[in-house]
């Protein structure tokens, strides 16, 4: 057994070894002059089961071609298996064609981690179920869920309502409610009439309770902050949002800050860049879980 | 026929498109607010033979993901065949296992592309011919040496001397010989004992000529500027550099400047970036080279 990390998420495979009790494999990965990605394995891995942790987050396309290189170099050092750790599916969301002549560029990565070398892939919280469908190798997905419950748990709120921001995210919300023993509410997102703003309906009650909205991936933090301040309009006393995949891209942030929200937790699938390591965001740790997996 | 343009070359893609007489098909290709790439087609390309034009270029890895997304793009909008345009093929260097454990990138390239669903590649001067092995799908190879020769004959140069700055490049250097009615020379780099700067041999006639110093990419410019030098104090009475590709990273301008180089040749299969249009620099076109092959 040997796990190698590279370049997206140090920390985390770090974590993941210690939990595991191993060292983490040798490899350099760097680049060239012109920005070529150069890795070099610097141990032996023949007949081994190699792990190699990678989250195709920010920069995705450079931390992709980074992954399947490593893959390419497993492979031609006869590793037994290559087992692909993604924490996060980069390019999750592009996952079927919702206008004429768009790629799906979900499934296209399926396919190079596969023409690559791959053998298994263990990833946590798939924008989309139906992404394991895309590959013809094992898929172990992992949830997010019961961490970001169990730390709601040991904050023993009480009174409190489980937000799915959409309704694609019911059967999160579903889950997380059944952890928690507590009812469910939904935001119905409408737009009444073209080019007029969306109206947040919010479907279920929440007048005085504590709400807590949950989503798979928050990156511009648009729709959660929106959905957060609509709650504590309609009557919530206090909301708290969580994800497992924090892109947090541009605006995120400061949304977030400015937002009605006044907590929100993470997990670590996704490095939170130094300057983003504010008040509000509390971070939890996946490596026992994945540590678990593998 | 339709010809589409990535963000890597517009420039050469317009000169191209004007060469054949058509408009650059219409599509979009920016980035989400994460990094992910987006790419819209937005023409029908249904039935049709398309073309991509796309050098693999700094940034690598971000140009190499448009192009597996668009190549992706294209073959779920039903194209007919999907050509791909390479004016410079990226990851060329890696080749083959230098090293224990190292990947071979230039085949990996080769099937991410086939996954994709290219059914044809032209390029330009492939680092190796063997990459065209790498592939089961036709790969055209067009060759830099007539455009640069042509350039170097216009000029009227007297008693000149082809040379190859290393064993590898003989061949080409032969080629561009014969169109230039020249004789050749070697730079044999030695390195008389391990930690001791290598010596620049000059195999050859050179005393008193123009030396014409051909190689097929310029990266750092480390190599070629010290054989320049090295031709000069060897009694070399001018010294003209050339090549097909112009990667030109890090330190290479600079290094060209300060070189005995008097006129660095190269074509358009990389942008030179406004910076470096710098006066010793001639830059000819492979649009009319690419436009008669596509
Ligand atoms: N990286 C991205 N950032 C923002 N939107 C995206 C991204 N990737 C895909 N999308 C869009 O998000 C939508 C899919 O989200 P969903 O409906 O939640 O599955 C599609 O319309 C995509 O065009
Ligand atoms: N992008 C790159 N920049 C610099 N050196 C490279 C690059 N890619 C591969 N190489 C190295 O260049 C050598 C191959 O060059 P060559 O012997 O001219 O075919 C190998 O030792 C590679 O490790």
């Amino acid at each position: 057994l040997k796990v190698f990390s590279l370049n997206s998420n140090p920390d985390l495979a770090k974590e993941i070894a210690e939990h595991i009790g191993i060292n983490l494999g040798k490899c350099s990965v760097t680049s060239f002059s012109d920005g070529e990605i150069q890795i070099n394995i610097e141990e032996s891995i023949r007949g081994c089961d190699v792990y190699v942790i990678q989250s195709t987050c920010d920069p995705v396309n450079k931390h992709m071609m980074e992954l399947l290189i490593m893959i390419d170099a497993l492979k031609r050092a006869s590793a037994k298996t290559i087992n692909v750790v993604l924490p996060y599916y980069g390019y999750a969301r592009q996952d079927r064609k919702a206008r004429a002549r768009e790629p799906i560029t979900a499934k296209l990565v399926a396919n190079l981690l596969e023409t690559a070398g791959a053998t298994r892939v263990i990833t946590l919280d798939l924008h989309a179920s139906q992404i394991q469908g895309f590959f013809d190798i094992p898929v172990d997905q992992l949830l997010g869920v019961p961490i970001l419950s169990d730390y709601f748990l040991s904050k023993g709120l009480e009174d409190i309502v489980i937000v799915s921001p959409d309704h694609g995210g019911v059967t999160r919300a579903r889950k997380m409610a059944d952890r928690l023993k507590a009812p469910i509410a939904i935001i119905d997102k409408r737009r009444p009439k073209p080019n007029v703003a969306e109206v947040m309906n919010i479907i279920g009650h929440i007048e005085g309770k504590t709400a807590i909205i949950i989503d798979d991936i928050i990156d511009t933090a648009g729709t959660i902050t929106l959905a957060a301040n609509a709650l504590i309009e309609s009557g919530a006393k206090k909301v708290y949002a969580c994800c497992t995949h924090p892109v947090l891209s541009g605006p995120a942030i400061e949304r977030i800050e400015n937002s009605s929200i006044s907590e929100l937790v993470v997990t670590n699938t996704i490095p939170l860049p130094e300057a983003k390591q504010i008040e509000k965001i509390t971070n939890l740790s996946v490596a026992p879980l994945l540590g678990e997996a593998i």
